[in-house]
């Protein structure tokens, strides 16, 4: 079964898109645990993240590595933290979110509100940072 | 200044010692969130882990796998959750937590209380878990 990440790897669900290539999507997640919060996805649908192919596992931090520095140049925190749960979403998934403590980074806690206009907003922070493209 | 870390790469600090090569080391969190807290470092010192440079970043993960497969096999749990936080220690490091809710991710939580003869079973248990090496 397509997972909803894979839904939205293929269009068939919108996303506030950062960064894309052959092997990776990272995207807004619409339920940020803080402002600049950002997941990065495999495009290709495994439910376990070591369970990703070597290639994927060794591209995975560097197609990540622009963007948790985009965030920590767009919001204000000591830095890039990263998440990977993965109960939720049978498809592998890092959260990279700017963190002042470790508090920023637990999923226990409620979501942040937020609305369309505030999450076009931080998607334009975050790609208006990124190098680009060569 | 050496972090903590890198005294214990240095041999000056002793580790539960998990897996080592060129470029990382893993060893016990001796406060673990739960049983089978692993931490992974690179043996460079850097501090914030997207500073880390690209043979590191594209190594880490795939250096991580056999220990999260083991810390998969060896503890019950869902998976093996991945956090980088790294407020308190200025040397990169990604824990490696058995999880079974997003709770045992959360580093505001306490911490476990371990004994010596807990930590070398723990260690023992993912060790014999590990791939030998080729």
């Amino acid at each position: 079964m397509k997972s909803i990440f894979t839904r939205i790897i293929e269009g068939e669900i919108p996303c506030y898109k950062i960064k894309e290539d052959e092997q990776f999507l990272a995207f807004l997640d619409v339920f940020p645990l803080r402002r600049g919060h950002v997941l990065v996805v495999p495009k290709k649908q495994v439910d376990k993240f070591f369970d990703m192919p070597d290639e994927l596992l060794q591209g995975f931090l560097q197609f990540a590595k622009p963007i948790a520095k985009a965030i920590e140049a767009g919001f204000p925190c000591l830095r890039c933290g990263i998440s990977v749960v993965g109960i939720e979403v049978p498809h592998a998934h890092m959260h990279l979110i700017p963190i002042n403590s470790a508090n920023d980074l637990n999923f226990t806690q409620a979501k942040l509100t937020t609305t369309e206009e505030e999450l076009r907003e931080v998607q334009e922070i975050i790609r208006s940072l990124l190098p680009l493209p060569s």
